[in-house]
C-alpha cells in the first residue's frame, strides 16, 4: 500500500508517496499558498492527483502547523498559514479526493514519523522536538501519540523558562521559543554583538570559530538543555529526538544541552534517555503524516 | 471491601480503612521513624493488625515521598526517610500481613485519590500538585495514572523556571520547588524583610494584611501560575487540582496564579482547565494509595 505524506509549511509544501514500511517512494516541494484557501486546496489536490498517475494511492496524510482539534477535526488556527482558520481540511480534501484524508499537528506529525519509521522505534514513551522558526514538539506517551485533552498538547516553545524573558509571539515573556529557535538563535547572536541575520550565516561562522557565535550556540544549546530536563523530569522518557531546519547545527548545541541535562535532570531518569537526531530530518513530517493516514 | 490507606511522610504516618467508594471510615496518625527500617515496618504492621481487629481488609496500598521503580518495584530512594533505599516494601510487608500490598509515590497516590473519589472524578487528563516540604505532582493522562518509562514521572517540582535561579536540593538551580513550597515561601519573605520562619506564620500576617506578607503570596503564587501554564501548554488538561499542606493558604496563592495562566497558557487550552482546590485535602494521599490497592 502507499499513501501521501504532505508537510505544509509556511513557505513551502514538501509531499511525498510513503511505502508501508515509512520509506519514501516519490517527492516533491511547493511554495505555500498562505492567503487564498481555494488555491491552496487546489495546489492539495493536484500533488495528490500527479502522484495518482504513477502509483495507486491509499489515503493521504497533512501535517500542518497549529491547532487542531480533537473533538471537531478543525484547523482552529495556523499563525503563519492565515487562510486556515476554523477549517475542516479532511473533510474538504476528502470530498475532492474521494480518498481518506487525516490531518494533524505538523510537530505531532514528526513526533509520529520518528517513532513509527525514525529515532524512536520501538520506544514507549519520547519526546520530537523541532526547531526551526518556532519550536515544536510532539509527544508519545504510554506507546501512543499524546494529543491531551482537545488536540493541543505538545507546546513546549510556549513552556515558560524565563517569566521576565524576551516577548513571544503568544504574548507571554521569557518561552523557550524566544531562546530555541531561528530568531531566538539570531537574537542571541545580536545580543552578543554579531549582525548575522540568519541561523545558518551564525553557524557557518562558528565552525570558523568565530567566538561571538560559538557563544550563540553555547547559549542556545544551554536552554535546549532545560528544556530537555524538564521533559525528562516531568515525563520520565525514553528518548528525546531533535530534528527542524536549524538542527543543521545540531552538533553545536547538543553538545551545550547534554550538560545542561546532567546538571538539571535526575540521574536515573536522564541516564535512560538519550538526547539524539532526528533520523527522518526534513522528512520527519511527512512520512509522520503518511503513517498516521495508514494508521487511522 | 475495605483497604487500608497508608501516606508516609517525612514528619508522620497517616493511615486510614477506605471502602470501596474511597470514603474513609477510620483514621490514625503516628511519627514516622526514618532511621530504622525494622522499626518502621512494625509501625506500618501494627496499624493494619490494629484495623484487622475492626474490619476484614482486602489489600493494603502506601504513598510514600521517593522514587519508585515501575521494573522492579523498589523503592530506590526517599530523601526524606533514608532507612527506605532500594527496598520492596511490598514485599515485605505482603509477606508479614498475608495481605496484598502495594506502593506508589505520595504525589502519584494523591493525583489518583483526587481522580477518582475527589475534584477531579469523571475526567480523563489531569494534574493534581501538592505544596507542601516539596512541590509534588501526579498526573493523569488519557484516563490513567502516568507513571512514564521507569515511574519516575510528575517532578515539576524540579522542572527548571529560573536558569539562575535559587539553589534546588536536588543540585540544580531555579527548580519550581524553591519558590513553590514552604521553604520557597519562607525564603521569598526573607528577601521581602520578614523574619517569620513558617508558611503558616507569614500567612497569618497576609490575612491581618501585612504588605511584605501579602507580596510574599503574591509571588509564589505567580511562580505555581507558570507551573499551570507550564502543564497546560505542554499536557492540554482538563483540570489541575492544588492541594498539600501549604494549601490552608490557597485563596492567596491561586488569586495570583490565576492571573498568571491567563497571561501565559494558550486561550483555548486553559479555557477547559480550571486551576481548583484539593477536594481530599490531606486526606488525598491515603485515599489514593487505597484505590490503587482496590484497582491493583
Amino acid at each position: 500500500m502507499n499513501y501521501v505524506g504532505i508537510d505544509i509549511g509556511g513557505t513551502n509544501i514538501k509531499a511525498g508517496v510513503v511505502d508501508d514500511t515509512g520509506a519514501v517512494r516519490d517527492l516533491r516541494r511547493t511554495p505555500t499558498v498562505i492567503d487564498d484557501i481555494d488555491k491552496l486546496l487546489k495546489t492539495l489536490t493536484t500533488i495528490v492527483s500527479d502522484f495518482q498517475g504513477h502509483t495507486s494511492i491509499e489515503a493521504v496524510g497533512i501535517g500542518i502547523p497549529g491547532l487542531r482539534s480533537t473533538k471537531t477535526h478543525l484547523i482552529e488556527t495556523s499563525p503563519n498559514i492565515p487562510c486556515i482558520h476554523n477549517l475542516n481540511l479532511e473533510a474538504l480534501l476528502s470530498k475532492q479526493l474521494k480518498l481518506p484524508v487525516i490531518s494533524e499537528n505538523d510537530a505531532n506529525a514528526g513526533a509520529y514519523g520518528e517513532w513509527v519509521a525514525g529515532a524512536a522505534r520501538g520506544l514507549q514513551y519520547m519526546a520530537y522536538l523541532t526547531i526551526g522558526t518556532g519550536l515544536g514538539c510532539g509527544l508519545v506517551l504510554s506507546g501512543a501519540l499524546y494529543r491531551g485533552a482537545s488536540g493541543y498538547a505538545g507546546e513546549i516553545g510556549h513552556v515558560n523558562v524565563e517569566p521576565d524573558g524576551r516577548p513571544c509571539a503568544c504574548g507571554s515573556t521569557g518561552c523557550f521559543e524566544t531562546r530555541v529557535s531561528a530568531p531566538g538563535l539570531i537574537a542571541t547572536a545580536r545580543e552578543l554583538g554579531m549582525t548575522e541575520s540568519s541561523a545558518e550565516g551564525i553557524y557557518n561562522m562558528a565552525i570558523q570559530g568565530d567566538t561571538a557565535a560559538l557563544a550563540t550556540f553555547e547559549v542556545s544549546g544551554r536552554f535546549l538543555g532545560i528544556a530537555c530536563a524538564n521533559l525528562i523530569n516531568l515525563l520520565n522518557l525514553e528518548s528525546i529526538v531533535i530534528g527542524g531546519g536549524v538542527m543543521a547545527s545540531s552538533d553545536l548545541l547538543l553538545r551545550s544541552a547534554a550538560d545542561e541535562v546532567r546538571r538539571r535532570a535526575f540521574e536515573p531518569a536522564a541516564r535512560i534517555c538519550p538526547i539524539v537526531q532526528s533520523q527522518l530530518r526534513t522528512d520527519a513530517g511527512l512520512i509522520g503524516a503518511a503513517m498516521l493516514a495508514r494508521d487511522r
